[in-house]
Order: C-alpha cells, then structure tokens, then sequence
C-alpha cells in the first residue's frame, strides 16, 4: 500500500473543463484528505479556480500546457497532435512515471484509450485493454467488462476480463472472493457463442478460492445483482449499458409525466418528495460514474464528458480506491498461478 | 387482405397452460370477434374451460392431441418427440397448410422455433429466421430484431432483418415509411463491427421510400424511440432485450421501496396512486408480450411462458394484425426489388 496516494487528473477534459475538474476535486479531496491532486492544464485558468480553495490549494500542484485534445477530435488524431504535450497525454504521463498511482480525465473516451495504450501498454499476460463499469443493483453495485473497449472477445480475452473484474472487485467492493459470471442468452450450456462457451468451461476449472465462478448469467441479471462481476465482450457490454441507462431515462420520464398530471398526482408528490429523492439518488447516473480502464501498466478512469463535479468527484474516489488498494497488483496475483511461464518476471509498472 | 382471420392456438403451451390460453383467446376474441380461435391440445381440458364462454366457443374449433412439448424439452428432444403430435406442432402446421394465418404458442422458445424452422422453412430470399420484439418507447413502440433467434449475423443477414423488421412496423404501427436504425456501439461511422459497417453502407443505398434507413443508433436511443425499427444482431439483441427488462424491475423495486418507508410517503402513494396505476401500465410487460418469429413461410408468434390471460391477449392481437394486414407478402413485396433474380419466381406460402 503507498504511503500516499497522487492523483493525476486531466485538468482541460470533458464537457465543462478546469471549473468541474476542480470543484470534483474539492469535494473527493474533503473526503480523501491525504490524496494529492495533480492538475495539468492551463494555469491561467487553474491558478484563479484553486485560490478560491485554500484547503484543496495545499494539496494541489499545477502542471501547465497549453495543449488540449478536443472532445471530437478522432483517436489517432489525439494521438498525433496531441502525443508530448496535451494535458490528457501529461496525465497519463505522470502514471506511466510513477509520479501518480492513478490518471483521472473526462476528456474524449477514444482518444483516452489510445494514448493509455500507446503510452502505457498492455500489462504482461493481458492480451487487450477493458473498460468496466460500476452498475448499480438491487443488492448494490456490480462490475461489468468490457463495456467497450474493444469488439470482439475470444476465449482468453473473456478470461482475462473475468481476472481482471475479479481483481477491480476485490479492491472496489473489499471483497476476499467476488462471485463472477459470463453474461450469455439463456442459462443451458448448449447455448450462446463457441467463445462464451469455451470461456465458461476454462473458468469452471479455476479453483473456488481463486476465482469464485459462477457460470453463466443473462441481461436480467445484472441488476438483481446475481454476480459481483460481470464478463462480457465490449460490443454486447456496450449496448447493455447503453441500453439500461436509456430505459432508466425513460422510466424516469413517464414517472415525471405521471406524477404531474392530475392534482393528487402533484399532492401526493409533495408528500413523498423525501421517497423520490432517495429513489432520484439511487437511479442517479453520477454516484457511479466513471468506466475503469483495465489491462494496461497503470490505471485509468475515464469519467462522463458531461459529468458535473458531484459526478467527477465520484471518479475520482474510485481513482482513489484504485490507487490506494494497489489494484494492478492484484490483479497480477491472481494472473500469476495462470500464466507460470511467466511469474518469474517482474511485472513492468506494478509494485509488488 | 383475407376475409376471415384463423388463428392457430397452442393450447398447452406456457406454464399456465389450457386456462391461460383460452381465457386470453377470450380477451383478444372479444377485440376482433371476426377472428377463427382454433385451439390445438387436450379436449377433455379444452371443453369445459371452453363451455362456460358461448361468445368464444362459437368462434372456436378444438383439434385434439394428447401430446404435448414440455416448457424444459431440449430443442432437439422436442423435435424428436413431438413431431407430427403435439400440440405445438399441429399449431405450426395449420399455418403451413394454410388453414390458419398465423401461430401462437406460449411454449418452450428453444422447440417452437425448431419447429416452425423444421416444418415452416425460411421464405425465399431470407437466409435464417429472426425474433423480433416489440419495445415500450417513449414515443410509443418500436420493433427490434433479432433478439435471440440465431447468434452472430454477416452484413446481408443484418439487412434482411432491416427489411423484415421494415415490413412489421408497416404492418404493427401502420406506417407507409418506418424508419431503421442498425444498433452500433458510438455513433461515428468508423466504430463498430465490420459486418454492421458493410450492412450501414449497403442500408444506405437503399432508396427512401423502399426503406427510411436513419443510420446507427445506440443502446438508449431504443427507450427514446429514435427509430421505428431497430436492427441488431441475436446475441447483442437478447442482451439489450433482458437487460432492459431488469433495469425495469429493478427500478420498479427501488420504486416500491421509497414509497413504503415513511409514513408520509405511503399517504404520497395514496393521493398518486392514479398516476402509479398509469406508470404501472406503461411500464407493463404483459402489454408488449410476443416475440414474432420473422422470415418463415408462416407467422409465429411466441407469447412469454409465464405470462396470464391480459399478457397472451397481447400475442393474439398481434398475431391477429399480423394475419390481417399480411405480413408476409409485405416482406416479399421489400425484398423483391432487392433480389431481382429471384422476383421473377413465385414465393412460396405467400399470397401475392
């Protein structure tokens, strides 16, 4: 475990820039008091927004540039104007240095990953990077990857993810043996796809107490929360997230309608306005923003473009959590029994 | 169009079974009384149940069989076992013979479409059947397909389904011009996998009033309505389809809970109680309930096994429109122009 825990956070990212950045970082700092904040972005900006924040000031350094990657601009396009210099790049810089434990931006998901790939690297044993997700779920919260990292999963990358979603579940949750699933359309081995299948047979032969596997699980399942963990290829990861936080939207819509529309409807709103508040909070799509990059030689959060600073500061926790439980090395424990040729070598990037 | 709508009923089919199934043959009989009930199962059960509603029982024939395709028979097993007997074969024949226009079955998914495949074949034109359902919006109602039939689908699969699915919204919603969507993960036409890539390019081609392609769409424009109908392949789709489904019930669950726990809240539900009853409505699976099997020789619709009377009713009705405004001719009707070496051929079970 650090002694301390740096946090490198992309200062000129996402949709509102330095004045969300900052004000998440205020308030993940109050509850974090011992992280150290890292802005790196225009100090012109910065200076004026921390001198109002005395006690996040103190904890707080500026690295400035003037470069920035824009939230449209393509993967490979961040990648070659903004390589050196932008405040995304300097952000994952810091990680790949050692100065930081954990890179935290909101800027453009795409560009993100390719300089976290490109700079970073895949870890040792891990054939593609994830991006998970924290789900929120009847029993809590979830973990589900690949939410769309990559398209198309074989059998070892699906095996790696539940590795990997093991490890993050360990750390997020405090969890000594998180139950894992593989997301499939029926529950019969006969069906789903020849690489879930193979997935499911190699993960059943893992040890309990090494990965507490527990076969296949569908759609609906994800918010029940059958499985603290939930592994999927990143195209079908992607839409069911999509998809859920669509009809979420949606039932939040025709709750709004209904209980608009005739004056006992407006009453009894007023009655059980503390009920919807606590039912606003638990739907509320910030209190578990921020997709995980995983599988790379350092951590990454990628925080909602749009996200405000309740919503970035919760990033920015979980950067936290990350940073602080040492989840790269967790997840080469658990990596390690599985690929022997390999444990005599030190891991490139993670402590041990 | 027909002169008279026949409707083939699997009669043992669901975990309810004779009574749910003719209590709500009753319900959509009473919708469309110019509509044929023929139920296919066990007389002995089928009489009584029928005897004491004169109103269905004239509109009614019943074709007995003593064998029935249990709700956990493998697909393969059913096949097997109750070919050319059950109840669920003889509903699937009827359609195949022509005596009706269409099959409801609240039975085992898995040997339903083994069945209606096996006896129905894939209609000229079309390489594999599809499922398509139909998805509370907030709009109203849009069609997505396939959501579970077959796994994996190549560019000229993905387009079928755009123009099987084009010919239910013009059938369901009484549209001249349904729009499509492809389901893809970002909207940029450089994400995404190469088979919906090819699809897009090939949709897109397409002429306007053939087919209104609006290009991608992802996981929650489908509880926004964006599209009339969106495409998708099986396993990315049964994902969608379920995980939509718990999200539902999970919210519907957090619902519960806030209204119950402060008094002021429970007399908030009494005053709202109105408005919950309509939410309640809107958010109710029973009124979207069958999955229609595209791209047979024949329309079959599944009902959910668990469903009761109100949520089988739902199925007959759209059977009944499916019958009525001959679904089957309008997909001969889009793809003619798609497969020229083909239109000159008659298409086998479709009226033209």
């Amino acid at each position: 475990m650090p002694d301390k825990v740096s946090i490198a956070l992309d200062a000129m990212g996402g949709d509102h820039g330095p004045a969300v950045v900052v004000a998440g970082a205020e308030l993940s700092h109050a509850r974090h008091p011992d992280a150290e904040m890292v802005f790196f972005g225009d100090e012109r900006v910065l200076e004026p927004l921390l001198a109002t924040r005395p006690k996040l000031r103190e904890a707080a350094r500026i690295v400035h540039t003037d470069v920035a990657v824009k939230m449209d601009d393509k993967p490979s396009q961040a990648l070659r104007q903004g390589r050196w210099h932008s405040s995304m790049w300097l952000t994952i810089d810091a990680v790949k240095k050692g100065q930081s434990g954990v890179a935290v931006s909101a800027g453009n998901t795409g560009a993100l990953m390719a300089m976290a790939k490109f700079h970073l690297r895949t870890m040792a044993g891990i054939g593609r990077p994830a991006i998970a997700a924290l789900w929120p779920t009847l029993k809590g919260e979830s973990i589900v990857l690949d939410v769309g990292a990559t398209i198309g999963a074989d059998a070892d990358h699906l095996v790696e993810l539940a590795i990997m979603g093991n490890a993050m579940a360990r750390v997020v949750f405090d969890l000594d043996h998180p139950t894992v699933g593989l997301l499939n359309i029926g529950v019969e081995e006969v069906k789903g796809l020849e690489e879930v299948r193979d997935a499911h047979r190699i993960l059943r032969t893992m040890a309990r107490d090494h990965l507490d596997y527990r076969g296949f699980v569908e759609g609906d399942d994800i918010g029940k929360g059958t499985v603290d963990v939930v592994v999927t290829e990143g195209f079908a990861g992607n839409i069911a997230l999509k998809t859920a936080e669509g009809t979420a939207k949606q039932i939040a819509a025709y709750l709004r309608g209904a209980m608009s529309r005739t004056l006992a409807a407006r009453i009894g709103y007023l009655f059980a306005r503390q009920a919807f508040n606590t039912l606003k909070e638990k739907m509320d799509p910030r209190k578990v923003n921020g997709g995980v990059f995983l599988g790379l030689n350092g951590v990454v959060i990628k925080s909602h473009g749009g996200t405000d600073a309740e919503g970035f500061a919760a990033a920015v926790d979980l950067g936290y959590d990350m940073a602080r439980y040492d989840l790269l090395a967790k997840i080469s424990q658990t990596l390690g029994p599985l690929t022997p040729d390999m444990s005599a070598e030190p891991i490139r990037g993670v402590a041990s």
